[in-house]
């Protein structure tokens, strides 16, 4: 008889963000003509940006001639962006990557949930807690946990990195024997940011233990202070223990148009593999679950990487950023402590009067009318802090800030 | 210590289409100057159309305003285009399915191999043979071999369904037990069509042994004949026990572009999970390891299925299946035998003079400078014969054809 897969339905409860949809959903019904101001999802809102979008016009345009149109590309990605990728790590973090170490997606999402799939199945994995939900659910789903706790609100056999106001959220090594470790720098959800020696001791874990880290850069274009690592490969040694993923989501815009992309190294060995074999083993995985990412999309990529597209990229990069910024002020001058916000496009806010993530998040939607993120849903150590996406339009950011200020004592 | 996955390890030897790019590689660098005619790989190679084109230069536009702008999509489609397949299959097929039972994704072959993993990993699986190896190396990957035997050139643990002259290339239901049952019709490779009479026959072994159909209709658009099925929910009972899988890429040329569908309905249950669970699973696997089709494409999606693209995309296929009916005249006057290439893109050609699928393959190659797909590579059942692909511009097909005419003495 045809089964489900038994894993698949150890997955807790539902994703976060159906919850908070549901719940908004809710309260407009009760308060039709209310407008709802939503820092919740960090979801882009600004336009993309003149010079990418005339690079896809145009490859439209190629695409609607017999003799420019191509069809399949190489699943791996298009050479040139593969070459611009390279090039770009090369001249703004001096880390020198061949082009055929990576591998272009249609974004982070995918592969960070798709890479635990060339692993063994009885890979230990180590989390950060909080962390972005799709590590854990696509190693639960994976086969790697024996189904959520309800007491602990944990996964049994997951290995927590509790990350918290002691350690500045940068969770330290995990002190037993882990095989993946999944860390996202600048960090979703708290805004964190990780220096050189603080990942450092991750690839010194790795190389010691044999393990592998997943390193999610996805926000390292909000990095604008000294001192804080771009790439995982500007870290000694990480070239050989480490799988960095990035996208264009968060700074060209294309969250919707979707592209990103995964470094894995030539040089990374494994316990029953030797070098070679993980990157190997990647491209098999791409070759046979995936087709490429949509031609426009990568024809918009190759725009984002040139000087021109980096510049645009960096506009719309500020932009959130200093919504970041009015959020973080804003919220602080009524005493409400934060923590990210800088090199991050996340407020990490401390619910006051001792509330709960849930508590704060129904608090705001129905005094200020503002939708954030509750903490909580990120994973235990989250309880007691909600995120604030600096994702919206300036003049509903500004709105907010100012309704969450009016309503805080209410 | 981090290990690989084992059963990515199973996997023979390369990908099919690399080989023939390799050998068709050297062929040309021993023959420089030497124009090569590719009839191998099933990639579309005619302009995309004007209405499809204008709807994606306008979307463009759209995301190119913040006032219009729009980020993540929902995983699993935009409502509209779920909305508009779900009116396609009622006007043109009669088949009543909820918007929310498609499921938009970034092609046929994601979809195709990721469907195995929402089921158990003890799941027996049976695929026709010949294949699309996509069925086939997914469900090794995913555990359900014990390795490839290298005596019958097929995976252990997997059944093989037999397609050959003897039975027309539509196989029967297979007479043991098997929990998962991979279709495609049109078939790709050897261009066989089902009626619902056949069809029949598998869907009620499905509801007899609780088992799974995975029907990829991936060629649908090909059939121009009456009698054949378009979706195998044209069978009665087909919605209690099939997915189906569709894709853009061969009827509106969105091979480069990516954009698919899979149909899972409410009404299929499985052994461990009652109605409704598999559409579920479905959904969340989508939700955790996906984040929607480009958006880009997806309104080229809604405007393939208007009045007026369905019109383009119709031109589009007719196109293809001229060519097929050139490559299929053409082989049988000089005595090949030749199945398929009507209601499809694909002509199956019997290998002359008892060759084996790659003797003929590179006899193509060196005497007439044609590029071919070895029937063997899809497996056992396949060899003796290869694959002609109507995919190429009207004159190179000509000038292969004549090609082949001049040189199959040699």
């Amino acid at each position: 008889m045809a089964k489900v897969n038994e894993d698949f339905l150890k997955l807790a409860g539902g994703y976060l963000f159906p919850e908070i949809a549901r719940r908004t959903r809710a309260w407009q019904e009760k308060n039709p003509g209310e407008k709802v101001l939503r820092l919740g999802i960090g979801n882009t809102t600004e336009a993309l940006t003149p010079y990418i979008t005339s690079e896809m016009h145009r490859k439209i345009d190629l695409l609607s001639d017999r003799s420019t149109y191509t069809g399949y590309g190489d699943e791996q990605g298009d050479t040139p962006l593969r070459v611009a990728l390279s090039e770009m790590y090369r001249r703004e973090y001096g880390v020198e990557l061949a082009p055929e170490e990576f591998f272009v997606s249609d974004g982070a999402k995918a592969d960070a949930a798709n890479i635990q799939q060339i692993f063994s199945s009885d890979s230990i994995v180590a989390v950060q807690d909080p962390a972005y939900p799709v590590y854990v659910d696509s190693n639960v789903a994976g086969g790697r946990s024996l189904g959520f706790d309800e007491e602990s609100l944990s996964y049994k056999g997951l290995v927590y990195m509790p990350s918290n106001e002691s350690n500045g959220f940068v969770c330290t090594p995990p002190e037993t024997h882990v095989d993946l470790i999944y860390l996202c720098f600048p960090n979703n959800p708290t805004g964190a940011v990780a220096t050189k020696e603080q990942l450092k001791a991750f690839v010194d874990y790795a190389i010691r233990e044999n393990a592998v880290i997943i390193y999610d850069a996805a926000y390292s274009d909000y990095i604008r202070e000294e001192g804080y690592v771009h790439t995982i490969y500007e870290v000694e040694g990480a070239e050989k223990v480490a799988i960095e993923i990035n996208s264009f989501s968060k700074n060209a815009g294309f969250t919707g148009v979707r592209l990103g992309w995964t470094i894995v190294p030539f040089g990374i060995a494994s316990d029953n593999a030797p070098e070679g074999t993980v990157h190997r083993l990647w491209n098999r995985r791409q070759c046979t679950y995936f087709n490429g990412a949509s031609n426009i999309a990568q024809s918009g990529g190759i725009a984002a990487l040139s000087p021109k597209g980096r510049e645009e990229c960096r506009s719309l990069v500020d932009y959130y950023l200093e919504n970041a910024r009015i959020i973080k002020s804003g919220l602080e001058a009524i005493g409400i402590k934060c923590y990210g916000g800088v090199n991050s496009p996340y407020v990490w806010a401390k619910a006051p009067r001792g509330m709960k993530s849930w508590e704060f998040f129904d608090f705001l939607l129905e005094k200020a009318h503002v939708v954030v993120t509750p903490g909580s849903g990120f994973g235990g150590s989250g309880e007691g802090f909600v995120r604030v996406s600096s994702y919206g339009h300036r003049e509903d950011v500004i709105k907010a800030v100012e309704s969450i200020v009016e309503h805080i004592n209410d």
